[in-house]
């Protein structure tokens, strides 16, 4: 089995870190063959544009959608985004690490998901949720957060977290087929003592070592929204 | 009065510059002073980490949080950021105008954000919210989307758009204190023609002529939130 972790964070020595080694290793234990895109030592350009692309299908106008499904299909895709995309379409299982900026990914993350989850091959009009692409990949999301764990309860001054990472379980995950799994979220890290961190690093290997046990959130489902356009209608060039 | 508008599209014909354009020339009427950080053409770096400090308080272990409240304290933030700090430390109103892209942010506008909103100077732990630093300040955020309005409605496929954005609109806008409007989205934009694309862009004109009618979106409370840490205690180094 094979796993991609994809970690985002600036400094080496950080909490995020050491939750990435833990889950390398507990999956290791379990046969997984674990592949890691550090983001920030591969000083990763998260900026999407016509420099994911080796060729235009439309120099005039861009629309990141049609030059991805024409790069994908004539194999222009930029050697970079090829090797990530290839890397997700192998994994079995995702695990985005990263530590909660601004309620949701860091910009290198993000633009990680904006230049890989190409159109066409990621996601089309009628490839979406339970008709996905993913469909039989799992997608763990690892966080860490500044704030206390009250703060993203339900009354939250912050909202849940599941409220607030619903862009990534659903949007990004669940909306390509993926079977999400109930994120890990490390709270109020730079808060906390040593003691603390090693019982979360803990709690973490026994989460990674019990994935089967884990309730996948739950997702809508295409055929429960007979109002989406499906089939083959192009967009317009802008 | 001063308006800042971000603006995060790689095409300078897309149909967002035209949305764009309403707004300035909307805004210049009613006599704002409209300052444009058009981020594609500024080629802005989304990347945040030790790139954005001219010092390091830490060079062994770096703290982004605490390298900010330093820098900011110390003079020491990159000329580019402390300009576009500035700039949005001056504005009256800010618009933040993007293409949703796997329902948030671009990157190149994620980055922004994590960058240019410095701990301590943008926020703190007793500066959240009804006491943010951004009190009296009026937010607004204009999106265009691929699918069409039925998927973010309230049983929309994708989760209602408001709820979608929650991260944007009171993760960050409403935590530094804003008084954020409703968000104007164009839906399924790629998908209009000509005519259906003219009447949105009369729509956003008249929704910006008429900025003081709309009623802001309800945001928590600091007061309503007793649980919620406060003063000085300071994060931990990683």
């Amino acid at each position: 089995m094979q796993a991609l972790l994809v970690y985002a964070h600036p400094e080496p020595q950080a909490f995020n870190a050491a939750l990435r080694d833990v889950a390398i290793k507990a999956l290791q234990a379990q046969g997984y063959a674990v592949e890691v895109s550090d983001l920030y030592a591969m000083n990763f350009n998260p900026v999407a544009g016509r420099g994911d692309f080796t060729e235009s299908q439309n120099p005039e106008i861009l629309n990141l959608s049609l030059e991805q499904r024409h790069a994908a299909k004539n194999g222009t895709l930029i050697p970079l985004i090829a090797q990530q995309l290839e890397s997700l379409q192998k994994a079995d299982l995702l695990i985005l690490q990263f530590p909660l900026w601004w309620f949701g990914m860091p910009a290198i993350l993000k633009g990680w998901v904006d230049r890989v989850f190409i159109s066409g091959v990621v996601y089309g009009r009628s490839a979406q949720f339970e008709l996905g692409k993913f469909r039989g990949k799992r997608a763990l999301v690892c966080t860490t957060t500044g704030a206390p764990e009250v703060a993203f309860g339900p009354n939250g001054i912050n909202g849940e977290i599941n409220h607030l990472l619903m862009p990534l379980l659903r949007g990004v995950l669940g909306f390509t087929g993926m079977t999400v799994l109930p994120p890990f979220v490390g709270y109020a890290v730079p808060y906390l003592g040593e003691d603390a961190r090693k019982e979360m690093l803990i709690s973490y290997e026994s989460y990674i070592k019990n994935l089967e046990l884990l309730t996948p959130l739950s997702m809508p489902k295409l055929s429960d929204h007979p109002e989406m356009p499906t089939g083959n209608d192009r967009p317009k060039a802008k």
